[in-house]
């Protein structure tokens, strides 16, 4: 691409500029410079304006111009960023005979072709053949280098098995790749069999390199072929993905941060990003509840603060003595995953990810929940280990009318029963257990295997830990307000959301909690992954008034000791604010109105199972919905390869048949995500590029979920379930 | 400060471009847009540019212009912004009668000071105006909202206690802050005296608002005062800066890393950020031991992967069962921080920071190591409750010439048997205690009070930890390599170096670990803060390939099974690797020369006691030397406040004469860092602004700390330097 400076970010017909326009094929340029006056400024800003966008600025060319010299500044200036910049003379005069005229301009062609240019395309070869390069020898590279995390490196040895992302847009990877799948055999080099797509400009900008100057140059590409293919991100990256990858609002709010504050130390002191962030999440996800925010930098580090906080405050109401605090249990569900230290691992039960870790400890008690389920259209809760059938509902929307369950619904009874039942049993084992606090994921737990828990059983659950005097003893009847300010004591175990994967909008709604009807509301919450807009890591741990009071007092060792050095660092809150702007955004103009609409109608359609809403629907607030579509998850859910699926806000779970056991390490879903990752992309499923995509997924034992955007274009979905439809069907056969 | 396009990046006499030249004075900006062809690019990468710094673009003024209609384009695109644009008219042609020309000029002013300017007017007032109440409030809605770490906010409870950072760069805060020190009644609000200087340009645009008009309007600033303050930033934002805050550098490399990427997910992938940062630190930091790197977000997640890696890799060494596996125990020092996760506080000594966290196990044994400081000109070494002189020496270069003490030093035999018995004594317990890692932040332990420890004790109890049979009885003598390439298998304990704090340069060398000589070489090792040039939270941990193989095998859950959803983080890795580009070409360029030339001069200098090198000073890369002056160094260490000073690289810890204790809750400290804070700067003592500025610190005890960057002015460390000492002064009379 070879922009001018008029071109970066000049409007292009459909209202975007230039720049943000070619982004999905993100072409290496050649920025032309200004040699007026004014042409530093305007050149540098441009150039400025390519790297916000993940360009790559491979040379700069300029016209000389003696009075402002301007190329003598970019030759210095660009030098010191490795950009080469090529000075050429301006064209001769036209003079008025037409044959001298072309004399002189062939002679200047001739001249300009020489040296400056020259250096110029010599440079624009070796930089490709090093990007190339670089990108060919990555793979083997990595495997000699890094340690990924949750990766059995014996397992993934092979170069082929190495996705090498060069960049990524929207819901797409850009990924180097030859066009084969991994092999099995040891040691395959992947060889590179084409060169990217280039556009034209640049195409026709350098003559092909004779073989003789660039012996490790690789074949000039075939027609339509690229080593650069678009590959859609299907666990949106660890579920932190929701506005796209590189989201120039993000990338820009993200830099002003930076450029006004780099990262700026918090305690006792403030800063109006930090600030800022604190009151809008207070009077969005902690409306009605929260008092405080506590910053730290990702979803495990903030349960460790969760846990802390409620912990403490609860030995601190209960006046346990250190020793009878540090016995203290938290209750939980099976299944459960708050992070990989060790302080999260330890309120989770025991299981493959933790049962080698040396100093895992699980404190607490864990229930076994019912699980919901789409099958063959309908929508079905099981419980136990038999998975025997409990409740069956006519749409997504019932079943999450939680507080009319709780009224109507015979399995309120029997969910308390069996909760009371089960904590009697494990309070009478003598082994003087006692609890400290409720953690729970609301809806869904995401790292146990996408297992969508009977909202009602959260429900009555965090009603009984609030209830049930068995669990809290010792708070006195006596001191109904708290010291400070007259707020209302809480009232049983505190309990602990964890929202980092299932807040923000990921199920449909601002917090996942509200799917629980009037148990919507915990002493202590923890929000990550979305809040940051899928850019960098942070996390917050929200807290009721009188959780903080429990840390208030005149000595220091009474604080809640914790912090960490980057505490609300000045990008993160930057990027979270405009994430929260932007997410009111869409929601006021209604961009997610097509999706719900689609779950609406589908309850209408004479003909048709119903997933949507029943008929006489409360307000659009209290719909289930997804950006997956209901047809597609009726008919998915009713395939012979399928046991059941899920489907809620930007999630798609669709839980195979397991041959081998449904345990983590299935090998059920291999096939699948191989056909998807390797095999011949379904019609209509193409990038913003124009060309066609694979997917790339990750399993959870025989479950394989999609994980869309929260701007993921319907098409692209559309051909996401095409995709998905197709693999099944093959597997099916 | 009103800026054409032309304007933005145009060079300064100084060579930097004018964006860069007035950024430590940050003044609101209006944007002269272009209406010319071409104007709407120049005008947004212009305005990119402002963000980019940290700039408020409050207005945009562009002439209207029929043909091109920029301005239209303009007002919509600013207006999604929340910025104004003013169209002005262009002035009429010139005509050649002097007086119509007047009268055409005047009739020109006077409209377009109407309508069209006096919105942009306005609207600047109101954004002033808003901006002044916003930062105003700052403290009571942080108060209000905000959970800080470390904070007892029982003690922090007046508005005044609370420092507004407006914005930061190089090495100050620029506050929002009366010019009254806090006051210690309950609840006086700051009001606000003056409104921040503006620069001549900005302040001659909007007339002065009339009071009607704008009710809430700061009173304008007397000649010279300002509501916004330079203040130097300590303790370099809890020792995360290095190269200055809002370095532009650092910016555009994250930025061109989220344009480029956002985020994307990395286990069985790569991406060239993430793997040129790996390569860059097994090159430098890992140099000779380390094959491995291994990516999370923080010094207490990086610790934690630490803990995992050499616990499993000892256990499985040692055949253990789980339940042995369990029980291991770290070997550690007293005084050590390793982060404020349960599994990195477990590997610490309880003490203030762990004693009331419910989950919070010390797991270890914990020894005393004496302790290094600088006493009347003399580097001194204690050891004991009683702080007994066990050793003195010539200089700092001699105490870190660790190698040869080891040889001829008579405290090495002394420390081995000190060591070697408690060892004995601890393990004669009977508790079946069983070490499965030595953990050690070498030369500095930070956050346990900056005690710098004698590092021939490390390098002792490294040597220890390798060669003492009783640690590791089960290590099979026949297995020297291991099973996947012949790599000589390790010795005794594994060794965690945490380098968190003291790593990359902090001290003045690359890794702190090579102060230790021949123990320089751990089996893992931690590095973050400066890892990301003190913008974005990320951490690395390093593993030699012998700890890597322990979790090689065909079976996930052999693999280390942790990892945080923003793993390598593309936004960190390019802050990151531009970041050790940055150190590395310092360093080329040998710009801590005069640095380490003066503690070089100071040794030769008669009738000056010595802390530079001995007169026969060995290669450069021997020399311990600080930012700090070895002349001031000496100097305050004779002062009769102080009982003894630490410099090293960056970090100047000046231990106080205690008045009540030297425990953590010290406070010997308060009144001098009040003075800093507060008291009449010294002269000389100017931030770049020209303006007088004070100091913020923060105390370990009693101890006084300070924290340079890698780049700090010597001027401006010799005004810290004279304000330290002035403030030490006024304590001692």
């Amino acid at each position: 691409m070879i922009l001018g400076l008029a071109g970066v970010h000049s409007p292009t017909l459909s209202g975007t500029s230039q720049l943000d326009a070619f982004r999905p094929l993100l072409p290496p340029t050649i920025l032309v410079a200004s040699a007026e006056l004014g042409g530093i400024s305007t050149t540098i800003s441009a150039y400025e304006s390519l790297l916000l966008r993940g360009y790559d600025v491979d040379a700069v060319l300029v016209f000389r111009e003696a009075y402002y010299a301007n190329h003598e500044y970019f030759e210095r200036w660009f030098d010191e960023r490795g950009v080469r910049v090529g000075v050429v003379d301006h064209p001769p005069k036209q003079v008025p005979s037409a044959e001298e005229d072309a004399a002189n301009l062939e002679a200047y062609y001739a001249q300009i072709a020489g040296t400056p240019l020259q250096r110029v395309v010599q440079r624009l070869q070796q930089v490709h053949i090093d990007r190339m390069s670089n990108l060919a020898t990555a793979p083997r590279r990595t495997l000699d280098s890094v340690w990924w995390p949750f990766v059995q490196h014996g397992l993934v040895k092979n170069e082929s098995d190495v996705m090498v992302i060069d960049s990524a847009h929207g819901d797409h990877f850009s990924v180097f790749s030859t066009s084969s799948p991994p092999v099995q055999s040891p040691s395959a080099p992947p060889e590179p069999s084409a060169s990217p797509v280039l556009p034209p400009a640049a195409e026709a900008s350098p003559p092909p390199p004779s073989s003789s100057v660039l012996p490790s140059s690789p074949a000039p590409p075939p027609p339509g072929q690229s080593l650069l293919s678009p590959v859609f991100d299907g666990s949106a990256s660890w579920w932190t993905q929701c506005l796209g990858h590189a989201n120039p609002e993000l990338t820009l709010a993200g830099a002003h941060a930076a450029g006004r504050f780099g990262h700026v130390m918090f305690p006792t002191a403030t800063n109006l990003p930090a600030l800022t962030l604190a009151e809008k999440l207070l009077a969005s996800v902690g409306q009605g509840w929260a008092s405080r925010v506590f910053y730290s930098d990702d979803g495990s580090t903030g349960m460790e603060v969760a846990l802390k906080m409620a912990l403490r405050a609860f030995a601190d109401r209960e006046q346990l003595s250190p020793a009878e605090g540090r016995k203290l249990a938290v209750l939980g569900l099976k299944g459960s995953y708050h992070g990989d230290t060790i302080g999260a691992m330890d309120a989770c039960e025991g299981g493959v990810y933790s049962e080698r870790v040396e100093w895992y400890e699980g404190r607490g008690h864990w229930l076994a929940a019912p699980e919901v389920r789409i099958e063959r259209g309908e929508v079905v809760v099981r419980d136990g280990a038999a998975r025997k059938e409990v409740a069956r509902y006519h749409s997504l929307t019932q079943l999450y009318d939680v507080d009319r369950r709780a009224r109507d619904d015979p399995l309120a009874q029997s969910y308390r029963e069996q909760i009371e039942r089960e904590l009697d049993d494990r309070l009478a084992k003598g082994d003087g257990i006692r609890f400290g606090a409720l953690v729970l994921e609301p809806v869904v737990m995401g790292a146990g295997g996408m297992i969508f828990v009977d909202p009602l059983y959260q429900h009555i659950l965090v009603d009984i830990v609030r209830s049930n005097r068995r669990l809290f003893p010792a708070a006195a009847e006596s001191s109904q307000t708290s010291p400070i300010d007259a707020t209302p004591v809480w009232q049983g175990l505190p309990v602990i959301f964890d929202e980092v994967f299932v807040g923000l909008n990921r199920l449909g709604r601002t917090t996942a909690a509200t799917f629980l009807g009037s148990a919507s509301k915990p002493d202590v919450a923890c929000y990550a992954k979305i809040l940051t807009g899928g850019l960098v890591p942070m996390a917050v741990t929200l807290a009721s008034d009188a959780i903080f009071q429990a840390f208030w007092g005149d000595k220091k060792v009474d604080a809640l000791l914790h912090g960490h050095s980057y505490t609300a660092h000045a990008v993160g809150c930057g990027v979270a604010n405009k994430t929260l702007d932007i997410l009111s955004r869409m929601d006021r103009r209604g961009e997610w109105n097509d999706a719900k609409f689609d779950w609406i109608q589908h309850a209408s359609n004479p003909g048709r199972q119903s997933l949507g809403p029943p008929p006489a629907s409360p307000s659009p607030t209290d719909l289930a919905w997804s950006f997956w579509s209901a047809d597609f998850v009726r008919e998915v859910s009713a395939h012979p390869a399928v046991e059941g699926v899920m489907a809620l806000g930007c999630v798609l779970a669709i839980h195979l048949r397991a041959e081998d056991g449904s345990g983590y390490q299935s090998t059920a879903s291999e096939s699948i995500l191989r056909q998807l990752r390797f095999g011949t992309p379904v019609d209509g499923a193409l990038a913003p590029t124009g060309a066609p995509f694979n997917i790339h997924a990750r399993p959870l034992g025989n479950v394989i979920y999609f994980m869309s955007s929260l701007n993921s274009k319907p098409a692209t979905l559309r051909a996401v379930e095409a995709s998905v439809k197709a693999a099944l069907d093959a597997k099916a056969q």
